[in-house]
């Protein structure tokens, strides 16, 4: 079995180095990136949008050009484990979810996802087992089109010296920086 | 030089393979996270907090154990250049920035922060040179302590299956998904 272009053993270790640890969701987000990247055309440019911030975002980073700081990802939390490969240009683009609906089979794969056991009742070795007998069948498939908005490239524009900190910020968010606007994160 | 744990060498060909290109946010990123990790003790646990989308946080996610996927590093868009790594449990962090008020020495810096030239005038090899040479002479530091509302490990809760699209999503969003209550991404 591979995942992207890496061996099975080479995405764990993969995993393991850059997520701090082998989590089911990682393998998991693994098997769904590889098969979305199946779906797509290899002569065409694609962005992904991620549905969750928990750990899907890190197996579309490991295996496709798009990270979060390269904006080739965007995270929009709706927390369903599920994500969208999409043509830059046309928005057109394969969605990937885990699917609920078919899990009679896996039932170690069912009572993590739907967290119906507490984390130390969980059997890792069955839940991975599970899923590397599952593969894509417990995914579903969609053919989607991702909004306009998402597809327009985002400019920071002018960038101008915040008369409060006295830090570069764009120009756009208005007459001084945001976290001069009561949204810093700091006391 | 060196850039965390990685020779100034191998942290191009990392930024190269993750990133996709040798951005200068990418190597300005590696000086500024470097310094952060220097001015951290070594026997505690530090989130990672990015006050943008650019760049920065593909440098964080390459240099410390935080990534977007394992929680661990959040972005707020401040649309500022800088970074925090504070301490999970008091939020006390060092806060590490890009320094607009301290580039007359290194103009080309100045240029590309600010977006004084258009892309194609700029001469990348200049700007590496003088990035190389600024160091952590390009940076500012400040002490903070970080919000009380992001040292809170944000638990998803009891997992539900949406009546509408028949897919998992944390009950606490709602009677039905986020992505069935107007927020899907998709047309």
């Amino acid at each position: 079995m591979n995942i992207g272009t890496y061996s099975l053993q080479a995405y764990m270790e993969r995993i393991e180095s850059f997520h701090g640890s082998l989590a089911p969701g990682l393998l998991i987000g693994g098997i769904m990136v590889d098969a979305a990247l199946n779906r797509t055309s290899k002569d065409k440019l694609y962005d992904a949008l991620c549905e969750t911030y928990s750990c899907l975002p890190d197996a579309i980073q490991l295996l496709t050009p798009c990270t979060v700081g390269n904006g080739w990802l965007q995270v929009v939390d709706l927390g369903r484990f599920a994500l969208t490969l999409y043509e830059k240009d046309s928005g057109k683009g394969i969605r990937v979810f885990l699917d609920a609906a078919n899990m009679d089979a896996w039932p170690e794969i069912r009572a993590w996802y739907l967290k119906l056991k507490p984390k130390k009742a969980q059997n890792r070795q069955t839940l991975n087992d599970q899923i590397l007998d599952a593969g894509v069948r417990m995914l579903g498939f969609q053919q989607v089109n991702v909004k306009p908005s998402f597809l327009i490239k985002r400019s920071k524009g002018a960038i101008g010296i915040c008369r409060e900190c006295g830090e570069a910020y764009p120009l756009n968010h208005g007459p001084v920086c945001r976290g001069c606007q009561d949204q810093s994160p700091y006391v």
